[in-house]
């Protein structure tokens, strides 16, 4: 048997999210359907993590054990071949035969898209959270600075969340304003798209997007900056601001060695 | 009377065109729909001209009469919350009565979008041209020079078109190569997207995807450079290249004041 890796893009908007589900198609369903017909093999792929229904990816890092010889090239246009065209594998390589996409990541990054303007473009209606209050960036970042670390992330871990362990280490917490689409909008057109990116050793459920809801009210002057690490310290779900809608959110990168 | 002048942004994947079908649901017929539902007014919304089927706009420009005296914050307002949401009034501005979208422009400009890479973005799949074979950006740019100026542009002019005089003034034809989707794309990702933009006084059916066919044709290295000035010359649509698919094509804006 061979372990292979996949790298993966999705546009998460028509599934029910990663994990395979009894009602509702998934990401995970639609590459273990498309490897038996590929294969005759029943696999299981294993995921980096679960995204949600709605939420996409750049870079999800999946894997399966296979008895196929067939050559990773060929293997990776005939699994593209039978998915559908929101799902692409980008990278299909050979691993070593105990990897696994979730115990072995190091760090994981998501990024989470905000369209900040009164009329965002309609382009990218199904990959960002519409924002129409003028969301102050600055204190924004003020809050995030008090997120990053080595902390319980209780504050902002999703119901159901079956993590032994709500402590996290957040590297890095960076907000910038990035120019719209620019393929699609002429300079200044449609305001600008403020881009959240968060990297962890690991994420509860929920988390990225409780904390994105969390800082969005303090763009808006309902939170004030300072109050982000206190919240945080409360270890009290119901102090942080609502979960962003999963639209906005993708995985981007899993990675493997620091 | 007044006259309302409005500057629209639509995903056109949807849509079977502007122009108002028997069968089939289009922007202009959804337009004066939401018109009809606001204002009570049966009125006829007139394009800057007709976008195909499965066709983009980021700067469309329409116009209508009316008898209503909603303000025009209002008006937009209304129209945008009876439209669906991939397609959007981005302006509503008052016009001279005797404004006509479509006589009265002196310039428009489309722009065509092709993923030149083996793995495209997911994101952009409704938005581009996806051509595997590495294209020749330079041979393009050569060949596109022949086709700015003052032409009869019968070579590149689609089946049915009702323009009388086939003669028309390409004002720019420029090829860029862009960085797709910054926001989407690790740097480099996905390879590049190249961007054709084309300015001109008016256009035949079809002719901005029929250039666009004939300049990938040479970028495969099917067409020699030289050829395109020819092949406008004879004046024949047999010799040019096929025309490229709708979904990478955008009415980029449309110029009333030079």
């Amino acid at each position: 048997m061979r372990r292979v890796k996949l790298t993966l893009q999705y546009d998460g908007t028509a599934y029910h999210g990663w994990q395979v589900q009894p009602n509702g198609i998934t990401v995970q369903g639609l590459l273990q359907e498309a490897i038996f017909r590929l294969t005759g093999e029943r696999v299981l792929v294993a995921g980096s993590g679960r995204t949600d229904a709605g939420v996409h990816a750049i870079g999800q890092v999946a894997a399966f054990s296979s008895g196929s010889n067939l050559r990773v090239d060929i293997m990776k246009r005939g699994i593209n071949a039978l998915l559908p065209p929101d799902i692409r594998v980008t990278i299909l390589e050979e691993a070593a035969p105990d990897f696994h996409p979730r115990y072995d990541a190091k760090l994981k990054e998501y990024f989470y898209l905000i369209a900040n303007a009164a009329n965002p473009s309609v382009f990218m209606r199904g990959y960002v959270w519409h924002v129409k209050a003028c969301l102050n960036v600055e204190d924004m970042k003020e809050a995030a600075k008090d997120l990053c670390g080595t902390h319980d992330f209780s504050s902002f871990r999703g119901t159901g969340c079956g993590a032994k362990n709500p402590v996290k280490t957040v590297y890095s917490l960076n907000i910038e304003t990035v120019g719209g689409a620019a393929v699609f909008l002429p300079a200044g057109f449609a305001g600008e798209i403020i881009k959240i990116s968060i990297s962890a050793d690991g994420f509860l459920r929920h988390m990225v997007r409780n904390i994105v809801g969390t800082l969005v009210e303090v763009g808006r002057g309902k939170i004030a900056p300072e109050m982000a690490g206190k919240i945080l310290g409360a270890k009290d779900r119901r102090l942080a601001g609502p979960t962003a809608p999963a639209k906005g959110l993708f995985l981007g990168k899993v990675i493997y060695n620091l």
